[in-house]
């Protein structure tokens, strides 16, 4: 292990975060709101702290492994977390650090769940902040840092890998940081395209680009307390739907196609089932909505595809309070968070290439029944599936639960329903926001005890970050072996 | 595949159903019940097919390969389900068919959901032939076939294995059909050590068999409307947990224990692990129903001991409404609902050993991390475990969240609530018995459309064979290739 490497990474990324607030202190600036110094005191620690950092020895052991990545990302998002926090307790816009903690790492993972009460009172300038840490955390932090900085050699893989969501791992173009630019180029792209069309749609510059921030990221956090019910536009409703849903796809997919190679697109087996699973869910809501609670068939399909894609998509943004469905649709949307969308896209779950991996192993399973001594490998997009990949989606299925089932029981403690309970965690380690019950879209976590309020954010690393990099952290084994 | 060898052996199962129907049919005429009627009618026509498929020719290809017995089984199983459930119709015990096959198939599968409202207003006949389908299917009634008629040679282990629960399947002497003995000697000896232990705790003999062939099945029908609740008895509730843990342990190391091999009982992980899970569920339920309930530390005690073991167990009995306890406590039931209890033993559930394989493969893959070159195996009471044997516990844990959600999901359209659709699913595909919210241990299942009743039948079966049975059965390419 090489902990100054580590550290020195750190160092990077405080200053990353330095950088990124100087926009909500310019607005505050423009806005004429206190909130200013609150941004200039933390910016300056986590510049002065990160520049010395980055003044580390890495020493002869310079060569990055794959344990360092994962620490290295595991840390820098903890560093990240916890100095992201201050401005909100500093501004005095929450009050309890705790509380500060749990919105900025549901912000930096993308998750949305929120503790604020009533968001439309705190400045402008901390919600942009608010906004901000999401689409950070969206594309990941690290990816910038690689896309800025392109020079740690053969380690800055292992980074990317740590940090990236899905499977199977891979390189757009030979160089990491190339890959890292590109991918921060599309993102960048359709953060643009939306701002423009939600301001075309009505929004004000500010609200379209905050919007847009956190769509992109499929975050979730809104400026407003309804969410995007507070705009009664229909216009507003489906331009989040279509951009919710590109965020939730292969951002490799996307790259392939504006290279115009339409073939690769069309025939991703994961962008496929992708579809399919909105589509049969968006019909079963539907049905759902109509017979069981009476919505009329045009609301009911507008309803239920906003919800239906940004639930999938791990988004979490409400038009309608969903916790009062019916039973099927909240089934329903509780699968979608435990599955989320593609890899390599900004979605949580555990993504939809895992499920489809997960098919195609137990229907190997059942043919070796019939011709036991039939030897056959796993594809995925005509590509042979590497058999260690296989045996990592398994392993993640099961830490997946784990986590998952560990933290219900945490939250269940507080006694706030089963169904609640294990929404909440569902919903935090799936980084998706609302859950279902008394923490719905129109509920509130900051009812939740401490104790659940911390389990649910390291939850949300966990899910963000893939369960690896946090599972080596907290292995007694990865300290003792030196 | 071998169709005839199929029916040969379905034909030999009704024959022993014929015969166990000769019980109940014996119960009738000793107390003068018009249902002996019934179980005349149904025991000759299960005589005549049964022996006339016996007759049925295998051919040349009599030898028996892997998907020759799980076909067989889930035959087998399916046959004496639709039999099994004509007593109940002809009695006029309970009107509807598929009521009467819910409630047979919850029998056979020792599941206990049941459809009755009034279970004390049936004859005692037909509530001994319910509690009989649970014993019969406890230890199986393959296994019992080939303790009474072990000439199927090699096929046999097939058999055993596709009949038998648990990742591990391995014989306790050479011959099978010794080793079917064996079970049933151990299953015998103890229902005969409950029946006389609940005697003396004051039931009478008819209630205390009843409640043995239910409790060593884990299967949890009573013969009363309010279960265990009914005996307001602390040794009668003690007497059952006991046996009901030991149900839930594995028979092969009682095996042991009996010739006095007791380290390897002791040193068995999974029965440590099983010990573990319910000390510190007990432990979690007990302080939850004491800080969030105020129930008193003795009742709680007593009331979470038993709880958890026969949810554990997949027994299901009830001496509490534990529909309306905390949320917690209902986390904890729930996830135990799912755990199971021992492989190798009569308990529903992916089974202790199972979570013990993931638990190992996920500490397996950690260390890698560390040491990417290290090669490890996974070992069990010291012994290697098979790498296909990992790779198939991984494909059951898919196999079975896929058809838990499918279940869910069709449950769900009857609307009855987030809670009791989702543990309606998890209790039949657990073998469990009673779910929570409307479902609980004072609902009724009664109460579901005529699809959930069907597909929690078939979860049910497909729990108790352990999938692959009727997973085999229902792949279209097990049919395309003959």
């Amino acid at each position: 292990m090489n902990v100054r490497l580590i550290f020195k990474i750190l160092g990077y990324i405080l200053v990353v975060e330095a950088g990124a607030l100087l926009l909500p202190l310019a607005l505050a600036l423009y806005c004429g709101e206190a909130a200013w110094l609150s941004f200039v005191l933390v910016a300056a620690l986590c510049a002065v702290l990160g520049f010395s950092l980055t003044r580390l020895h890495p020493g002869r052991r310079y060569m990055m492994q794959g344990r360092d990545g994962y620490l290295s990302v595991a840390v820098a998002w903890l560093g990240l977390s916890v100095f992201g926090a201050l401005p909100y307790v500093i501004s005095g816009a929450i009050p309890h650090y705790v509380d500060a903690l749990f919105e900025t790492i549901s912000g930096l993972t993308t998750t949305g769940a929120t503790i604020l009460t009533d968001i439309e009172s705190l400045p402008r300038s901390v919600l942009f902040w608010r906004a901000e840490t999401q689409w950070m955390g969206g594309m990941g932090v690290l990816v910038m840092f690689l896309a800025l900085m392109p020079r740690l050699g053969d380690g800055a893989i292992h980074l990317m890998r740590a940090e990236s969501p899905g499977p199977i791992k891979s390189k757009l173009v030979p160089k990491v940081g190339q890959t890292a630019k590109i991918l921060y180029g599309i993102y960048m792209g359709l953060t643009l395209g939306e701002t423009v069309a939600l301001r075309v749609a009505g929004m004000s510059w500010y609200e379209a680009l905050t919007h847009a921030f956190t769509t992109l990221a499929t975050g979730g956090f809104s400026v407003r307390n309804a969410s995007i019910a507070a705009y009664e536009s229909n216009a507003v409703v489906w331009i989040i739907t279509v951009f919710t849903f590109l965020a939730g796809a292969n951002f490799a997919l996307m790259y392939a196609a504006l290279r115009g190679q339409w073939r690769q697109v069309l025939r991703s087996e994961e962008l496929r089932l992708y579809v399919l699973l909105l589509v049969a869910a968006v019909g079963l809501v539907w049905l759902d909505l109509s017979v069981r609670a009476g919505v009329p068939a045009g609301q009911g399909f507008t309803d239920a595809s906003f919800q239906v894609v940004t639930i999938m998509t791990t988004t979490g943004y409400s038009t309608r309070d969903f916790a009062l469905w019916p039973t099927l649709s909240r089934m329903i949307l509780t699968a979608l968070m435990f599955v989320g969308a593609c890899a390599g896209s900004t979605a949580g779950g555990i993504k939809v290439s895992r499920l489809l991996i997960h098919i195609k192993t137990l229907r190997r399973d059942l043919g070796r029944v019939i011709h036991p001594r039939h030897l056959s490998v796993i594809t995925m997009d005509g590509e042979v599936v590497d058999e260690g990949v296989v045996a990592s989606c398994h392993s993640f299925l099961v830490a997946y639960l784990l986590v998952l089932v560990a933290g219900t029981l945490v939250v269940s403690f507080d006694n706030l329903g089963f169904e609640a309970s294990l929404t909440a965690s569902m919903t935090c380690i799936g980084n998706v926001g609302p859950a279902l019950g008394v923490l719905g879209p129109t509920g509130n976590f900051s009812i939740l005890s401490i104790a659940s309020k911390l389990v649910l954010a390291l939850e949300m690393l966990m899910g963000r970050l893939e369960l690896l990099p946090i599972l080596v952290l907290l292995n007694p084994a990865t300290w003792r072996d030196r």
